[in-house]
């Protein structure tokens, strides 16, 4: 990962200001609206008469969202854009500009920043952002990042969380619940190795699940192709807690409850097998995993035919009154309070024996 | 601080929803461009047609660019707020939004929190500054402050590091060197206190220099002055790590060279008297200390006399043809070769030890 052998460069060799030069200097600038990037006290950005800008912010910090044993750094820089890129598309939006600010302390070598924002650059790159600031700096224990993104979209089309009415259908992309089995497994092995560091780490079979964990990706084909069907959804959020705490996001901003049946929730097939062997009942790992960034929305019932049309969406319920609550039909058509907890990095809970409590 | 005597409620108890809500429930709009605050994926704005928006990100961190052992919560928010707007100003501008992301280990209170708010919510009160984003975490050590703020500009008055041409002369807001005398003044009493904790602080005196360094204020009095008599300089930046890193950036981005005249340089009396005191050399406290979020600028020749008018401005030099350099004229009459330093956190060096080394 980090020039293999040869050696590494300390912060210090290069200062604040070699540091950021070397960060930063090959950052190409593709939008329009984007007037000046990296190397003033602001970026400058004019956006398109008629578009509205989004703002939004994440902060990353290691041993709580991220264990750098088994991500790698230029992963988590790639992550830490997109997971923000999938906020602007929650949006309905499209991301354009970005700062990074990274904290690291000594035991971080230039070669381990340079991972870090190449996988941000790639990002960048692959969705059409561009960078336009940072500040690096140091930490005296652990990295953090904190990524702003700034999207546009058109004032029409914005979806915000409240916009869902009683008897609006739920509609989620993708599938559930595989970021976190990645996870589960990545934690394993973890555990494994440290048990016995010549064991090979048994990772055969999970390519999709680490993917999903490690890597995942902003669902911008799902907002081009409502655009496509001219739907724009009632209420949209992307997926980052878990299925269940969103939809409580948008039950309480749009003041509705909800009805979601556990057969629809969509759960890839390697997933479900492994939530299996990990003793979790599959759909938890879709409700209270979280981080599949995927999108969750609500859609008219006249738009149904229309989104049946478009792949890779699922239909898994709809918006009640308010005073029915959050509810999920079972497996066995029992109905079940649904209890929203999130990915609630402040209880510092343990999401594992937690999910097992759950079932 | 911190409801004396009272119990302190744990973040958990409020969980990270309950935490958000609970902080960012009396935020009011004041901005017409903010569309939307706090409350969904992205805040969303939409800018006066012929403005430019600045985006500016400062991340700061226990430890490397505050003390909480001698800086209050409220002064920390208020501070990361206000240096964040300072950029603007850097620009120009005015700020009219901010994000905040706040990474907090398990130490920290709920009402530690509403401190840190409190004073970032003064901070955006007194600048008209919408607060309308943030992201609230735990850290496993430390307090980790992220802040992005988003300005307004009209675009033909925004002012870039980089237009100053030779013989424009170089002005400076306010006086230098007094913040990081402050800081001297607060690492000493630490150390005092450390030493004996009976001791009562020697503080008296030197108010104007401990405000400078806990609760900056940006100069938009000068933004402002500035615009009514109708000059718009020619490159612009604040001082955030000294005069002599600022100036540095100022003529590489504009190809230029300076020289500045050591006893123009405005300096508190103060500062200077305590500088003294501390056996460092008054103007290398302007120079090399930093975080005195003043105004560094350049005007055209032309605009001498309408400048002087201006109430808290001084003339401390000239820019020179790029070959000769940067240069401070001292004291007595010598040309010596400026250095930027900076306060470069990566470096981790004692600035103590190396302002003393430069006299």
């Amino acid at each position: 990962m980090d020039n293999d052998g040869s050696k590494l460069t300390k912060l210090s060799e290069l200062g604040e200001f070699g540091l950021i030069d070397h960060l930063t200097k090959d950052l190409k600038l593709k939008n329009k609206s984007t007037v000046k990037g990296v190397g003033d006290d602001a970026a400058v950005i004019e956006p398109d008469p008629g578009k509205q800008m989004l703002v939004t912010k994440d902060l990353l910090v290691e041993g709580v969202h991220f264990d750098i044993t088994y991500m790698p750094l230029k992963h988590l820089g790639y992550k830490a854009a997109v997971v923000n890129f999938s906020d602007i598309a929650a949006m309905n939006g499209t991301p354009k500009q970005m700062v990074a600010g990274i904290a690291v302390s000594s035991k971080y070598s230039v070669e381990a920043l340079d991972e870090i924002y190449s996988g941000m650059k790639k990002a960048c790159d692959l969705y059409g952002v561009d960078f336009v600031g940072g500040d690096t700096t140091s930490s005296v224990v652990g990295l953090f990042i904190s990524i702003t993104v700034i999207g546009e979209v058109e004032k029409e089309k914005i979806t915000y969380r409240n916009g869902a009415s009683p008897n609006d259908l739920i509609c989620v992309s993708g599938d559930l619940g595989a970021a976190y089995i990645g996870l589960l497994i990545l934690e394993r092995e973890k555990k494994a190795f440290r048990a016995n560091p010549d064991m090979q780490p048994e990772l055969s079979g999970t390519d999709y699940l680490l993917e999903r964990q490690l890597k995942p990706e902003p669902r911008f084909d799902i907002v081009r192709a409502l655009d496509e069907k001219k739907i724009v959804p009632t209420s949209m959020i992307d997926i980052s807690d878990g299925l269940a705490s969103e939809l409580m996001h948008l039950c309480k901003s749009s003041d509705t409850g909800c009805r979601v049946d556990e057969d629809k929730i969509p759960i890839d097939q390697a997933a479900f097998d492994k939530a299996k062997e990990f003793g979790i009942v599959p759909s938890v790992t879709a409700l209270n995993g979280g981080e599949d960034y995927e999108l969750l929305f609500t859609i008219r019932q006249a738009d149904f035919e229309k989104v049946r049309e478009i792949e890779d969406i699922s239909i898994i319920g709809y918006m009640t009154e308010p005073n029915e609550g959050m509810n999920l039909v079972t497996h066995d058509n029992q109905m079940i309070k649904l209890e929203a907890q999130g990915w609630d990095a402040l209880k510092k809970r343990n999401i594992d024996r937690e999910l097992s409590n759950d079932k």
